[in-house]
């Protein structure tokens, strides 16, 4: 995700880059990308975290889970406060999608050592971040902030910027949003499912629910049944789209943070497991999360 | 619910009227309104079923399970079809909301005794009823019969008259509709409880999804949280609306029809048994179904 | 299961015998055995119930489900009631394995037509019928009446015969223990599964379990996980045992039960979709409840 | 926790003691208790984790979560490790009950030290702890080293000591044991709860399933039905036991655990649900775990 984001930001802003990954090939390929677009601007790679902040006020993060926001940030020898080392005003965004918990609380850590951290989840897949067309969902301590952030980075990098309140509250948006989507996904599957077997016809029946009471995302635009939409995953053998594997972290980290704040989310994780287990299927862990519906029919008898 | 409706009817139509209750009040009451509407049809009282039948060519039915509709079509003494007793062509209409194995085995015998049944199960409650703005699900053989009844009787009380297939498939729309209305209410309810419990207003949250892909009914039109939405039950404390034991019986028909068809809904079973639960208790019984919320945060710490 | 059943008591009881199965070669191969024993004894076979019951003062009845019993007992032209014709003090014992209301409710009609109803649910399976080893969960009227049922017939096709209260309670007793029996199984191959994959010796963990508050039948009797117990269905690819199909079966009475009672089951429920989905699947239709295990474990990542 | 099992050890060993926490009344408490014995040896109370470790060769450890295991033996500043400083074959037992993930974590960077570190959850309660008679799950490299620290060190405060296998396994053997646990009493509340409101003796139905194949120690030995049982919670309104939070929290880190390993836990993740919301409610914050069978029936219709 990371590399299309930072390609965007490369060609429609105007100022120098420090880029750093782990992997190094990923930074080699984006100094060549560089160089091909001919930019008359500066584009280095740095050897560490810290060497990317001491260099740097705006810096984006892109990360897998928790702990590497954790390393990535508060490393005491690598990490990025050690390279701000008391310049004040630095702006950190972090898009990585990860626990509410660890979100704020690198934030406040950042926050006492004079810079100001947001976390900007984003939602879109690899495809959005390379059209541009990501959504972000932003927690920010104020509206300046994110205004600023908003005109500077994201327009460059999505499409929809939502200000989602105080820190931590992007990831907030981005757990419920996709906690209420799977959700409702393996609910239209089960739902297409049963009126399928009972005997209905699944267009009627998907055309009967998006005009009802039972109408949502899942039925009306990205209906799992084969053949009720075109152009989404179930009428391309659930190929592309939203893998079982990300919806099932994503409510790993719902059900976790509602664990935190003793809230009850029986669906939720009932869901999470059923996610959990599809995605360690050969079958069903490349495959988009509305492939529940082929899951619950594969191999059953008609 | 069959009061009402037959009121509109009796309103809106020209024909003689014969009713049937097994609560002598109720039938009592009927005649009273037509006398009082001054109406020049004949309404007579019938003392059974077969006796309605025996004088009506077309025949409206409102019941509270598969077995009532069983009884009073099948009773070899009393039954609906005793009194057609072979005339051909009588057009009988169940829009009582029961089982799909029962609608469609009393509509085959129905079918071989010469007459036409469809089933005709509604949503939009006693308000609907009384308003003549309900909404039928139909099930019937033909197109013919279903646009027969639809311009002579549907079309008298309700708004959205829905041909949903052949016999049995208005009951499969309606358990279809509502199965995927009682997990996504459940869903609303734990995803808004888990957003507010992390920090974020509830406002914003619903915007939020409602732009996304969360988005559903129960997010847009009938939010469980108290406050995101005007004229909502969640903003009179659950008062009107769906009751809990009302989603409780439409969920318990969807479990029993999906066993029978072979088909999995685990989440349609929790959501059952959530309602279930609510329904049973004192505070909750006469609330409206979008209550979960209530109950997921009542007495709980804050 | 009717016929090693009737085979027992055929080699064990000296009473002559009148048999009915709507199956015909099932009755032939009765009377077939009657011969080869060379039996003293009349075996006779009739044509319908009612014929039985002309000619019998004890019945014993074996049958599918809830609809079948009602048929058999009741219905005007062929049924068991209506051959007993106001005689006195008929037995009839069913053992069929059928929803509680229904059972009740023969009985009580039985019981207004001057016969005396038990119902007598077993488990053991055709290994335990064959074997004359079933348990038998009995609710009858009075303790003289089981005694009876006990003494004359219970003894000679079963082992552990169990007085559980009045008419209906052995339906109650076997659903009860069936339920806790499915739920257990799936939480001990969740377990298992779990402790194994994070690095367990599995015969180590079941024996601490075993030895702990974890402890169950499931764990300790009939464990899940290959190789932990020999000669159970796990360590012989689970193979015999008790299908998933009949687990799905009796959950499905556990929970329409809790449904007319208003009991909330929700693992009950869960349950009975995990045994659901699985008895559908081509592999697993036939296999022990068990194998529950190998479903969690099937095709995914190690 | 930590007190009753220090004391036991302070009766009943010969060593000197350096004890540590957060709390100061707690260690002044406990130099009070030692004076009172009139012991001999010397017993003192640290600074910081790091000054316990300085003088002693042989550490136990007693705290909530993670986290704090994480900080009290890693802390660069004040931590354990820190204290040790690279003297060789230091012994550490860390008694808490926390994720797997730490647990092998801790102990990884602690052998890399030159320090070797056991964990050893325990169950039993304070009642347990006082009484010296826990139950001590221990996961430990080498045979040696349990049978070294069971000898000198668990024998004092325990009574059933058990060896997992390597670290880490200890409390993986606790959380599945409690999840095993958590699962089966809900399934018990459930099974005893339907049975009930079928008209069964709850006596006679606990007979029944105790001596067939729903047993479990949540029925035979725990049962949650009132009245079943003399000397368990159910018998007196569920004060003392297990708390619903407790359970809570051993089912949180079992559906975590599960989530790290790829393992399905769907009845594990329901049951976390069902204490999470039971713990959050006043009048069952403080009951025993086995409460859950009055939280399905309270306020309800009989």
């Amino acid at each position: 995700m990371g590399f299309p984001m930072a390609s965007n930001l490369l060609r429609k802003t105007e100022s120098p880059f420090v880029v750093y990954d782990t992997h190094a090939p990923t930074t080699l390929k984006f100094t060549q990308l560089a160089k091909e677009l001919k930019l008359s601007k500066n584009v280095s790679v740095a050897a560490t975290p810290r060497d990317v902040a001491a260099e740097c006020d705006v810096i984006v993060t892109m990360l897998p889970a928790g702990p590497h926001v954790r390393s990535v940030y508060l490393d005491e020898k690598n990490g990025l406060l050690a390279g701000i080392n008391g310049r004040v005003n630095v702006l950190l965004i972090d898009s990585s999608t990860i626990d509410v918990a660890t979100s704020r609380h690198v934030a406040e850590i950042a926050g006492q050592a004079g810079a100001v951290m947001l976390d900007a989840p984003v939602s879109g897949g690899t495809l959005g971040a390379e059209a541009g067309t990501l959504t972000f969902m932003v927690g920010s301590p104020t509206i300046e902030t994110f205004t600023l952030a908003k005109d500077t980075l994201f327009v460059h990098m999505g499409k929809n910027i939502v200000h989602c309140g105080t820190v931590g509250n992007g990831q907030v948006a981005k757990i419920c949003n996709n906690m209420m989507l799977g959700i409702s996904m393996i609910a239209a599957a089960e739902t297409m499912n049963l009126g399928v077997r009972l005997g209905m016809d699944p267009k009627l029946l998907a055309g009967i629910i998006n005009t009802s009471s039972g109408r949502s995302w899942s039925t009306d635009t990205y209906n799992p049944c084969p053949g009720v939409l075109p152009n989404v995953p179930a009428s391309r053998d659930y190929t592309g789209g939203f893998g079982t594997s990300l919806m099932a972290k994503d409510l790993s980290l719902a059900v976790s943070a509602a664990h935190e704040s003793k809230s009850t989310v029986t669906l939720g994780a009932v869901a999470h497991q059923i996610y959990n287990q599809v995605s360690t299927q050969k079958e069903y862990k490349i495959k988009d999360f509305s492939s529940i519906y082929k899951w619950l029919n594969d191999n059953s008898e008609k």
